[in-house]
């Protein structure tokens, strides 16, 4: 266990425009709000670079989409902006970048449906330092297994009850995923359906790549992610990274895809929106792509990246 | 949405032999915590009927072994005991039943992975006044509209990952399918796996009896549940009253059961432990037996069940 960072906390209150500050290290919820008695809310977690913070707009995109589907009230998006605003200026404030420049955070916008009866939902930002182990592993890869979801990939339309679409504080089994992982020696997660086709990572959404040398000495490089229709999360790293690969000549393709496409691809990454882009080197033990040729599309991928606001 | 009931709440402090009572009309809980964050704990909602928890052994028996699926170091039985004897005790002597002897209360025990980095969880014990909707609906009984669950029922032994037998506070889509019945007019729920099996309530066991006369005038009843390896929660109450319905002479049954089952049987309740035995009276709009033997059904059960300790 490793002490978490500090955190700067802004609540969204009607009353104070650019959200209500308050003092993270102390306790600052009801024990009966139903965001801790049943995970009855929703989250989205955004990384800020030199105090901008990434798709900001996907994200609060994404967050009223989750909103819709909980029939939640939330506020708006103004509303979430300047709390997130003022979040990140206190941090800012109170602990400063150790290197000037070296400044990532961690912005967590978080709804819960409020205590039991409560007219309105506890809605809050928090912001902290990137913790380190997400930017060790864009450099040095992570080692995968592949778990099953337990849903086939048609349910997220015949069963919207089930939220498959909507990022819900309700994570006990992408954490219970996880530990499992780490326990077997890996780092993280491909979940796949009960139908065997890929779909996420717990906290992520799966790319791959293949590149081809044409006849013309040209080369073909295709980014591939899972097709959305499959129950997962529309990632918005993955859909902000599509934009900017296309505008820079690779093809793109959507599922459905098979555990052998990943074992049979170039490259395969798992991003997220503070983690980035994780090369993913091996599934279940099996080595993916060359790690020379991972290596090269990991960093123009990242290059790509770094360029989307 | 009505004025939640007053909260009596004790947390788990190895420095307080009998808890460490907390005023929970104010806010008590991290934003960090994990079980607001990420819906990563567990707990048990129990009955207390004049001061005396029912089924607090096996209560505590499943709290045990939720925390073991989802590896959480919990406080011991007997802190638990402890803590829960001084909630209960707290809340009659600052809310007394306003009739003598009608006196039920909400046990609730909770236990979170505790805030990020945390060395161990963050546990409580919280007491209120049984809420009106769910004593209510013993009389009149419910109407039910049958759920796809999306899971299969081989899932929990394939999977251990998906937590299907622990009690996690990851209840986000329990909570939206019992807003999906109630926007279509019903009152509650009956989960479907995904191969046409049924499995549970969102917070319920599902039970149905059949009544026949054999050919020399004595009378079969029989009491019937899913069958548990379908990755159903194991129900307390529904365990009790099997032991006391057979020591009456029932005869007992386990699924598997599909749709046609609930139709065709004599009566169908939800059981739980705090609503205990709600009659079905519709499940998707269709009639479920005739009202006077579910009544006849339901007040036999209902009084084999107060017997219960």
């Amino acid at each position: 266990m490793t002490s978490p960072a500090p955190v700067v906390l802004v609540f969204l209150d009607p009353a104070y425009p650019d959200g209500r500050p308050a003092d993270a290290s102390q306790p600052q919820l009801m024990v009966t709000d139903q965001g801790a008695t049943r995970g009855d809310g929703i989250f989205e977690t955004m990384l800020a670079v030199r105090g901008a913070v990434r798709k900001i707009q996907a994200h609060l995109d994404r967050l009223g989409g989750s909103a819709e589907a909980l029939d939640l009230n939330i506020p708006g998006q103004d509303e979430w902006r300047r709390a997130i605003a003022a979040a990140i200026a206190e941090h800012h404030a109170q602990y400063p970048a150790p290197t000037p420049g070296d400044d990532e955070l961690v912005v967590k916008l978080v709804v819960t449906r409020g205590v039991e009866g409560a007219a309105s939902p506890t809605a809050w930002v928090q912001v902290s330092a990137a913790p380190a182990t997400g930017r060790r592993q864009r450099e040095t890869g992570i080692d995968v297994i592949l778990l099953d979801r337990g849903y086939d990939s048609d349910v997220a339309e015949r069963a919207p009850w089930l939220l498959m679409g909507a990022k819900t504080l309700s994570y006990a089994v992408n954490m219970a995923a996880l530990r499992h992982a780490r326990r077997q020696g890996a780092d993280d997660v491909i979940f796949l359906s009960s139908d065997g086709r890929v779909l996420e990572g717990p906290t992520s959404t799966v790319l791959l790549a293949h590149v081809e040398k044409s006849g013309d000495g040209t080369t073909l490089k295709r980014l591939i992610t899972p097709q959305l229709d499959s129950g997962i999360l529309p990632g918005t790293s993955q859909g902000a990274l599509f934009t900017a690969a296309k505008a820079a000549g690779w093809e793109l393709g959507y599922g459905p895809l098979e555990p052998q496409d990943l074992l049979d691809a170039d490259a395969v990454w798992l991003i997220s929106s503070v983690r980035l882009l994780a090369p993913v080197n091996t599934i279940d033990g099996k080595q993916i792509g060359t790690p020379s040729l991972q290596k090269e599309l990991t960093a123009e991928l990242t290059g790509l990246y770094a360029g989307i606001e």
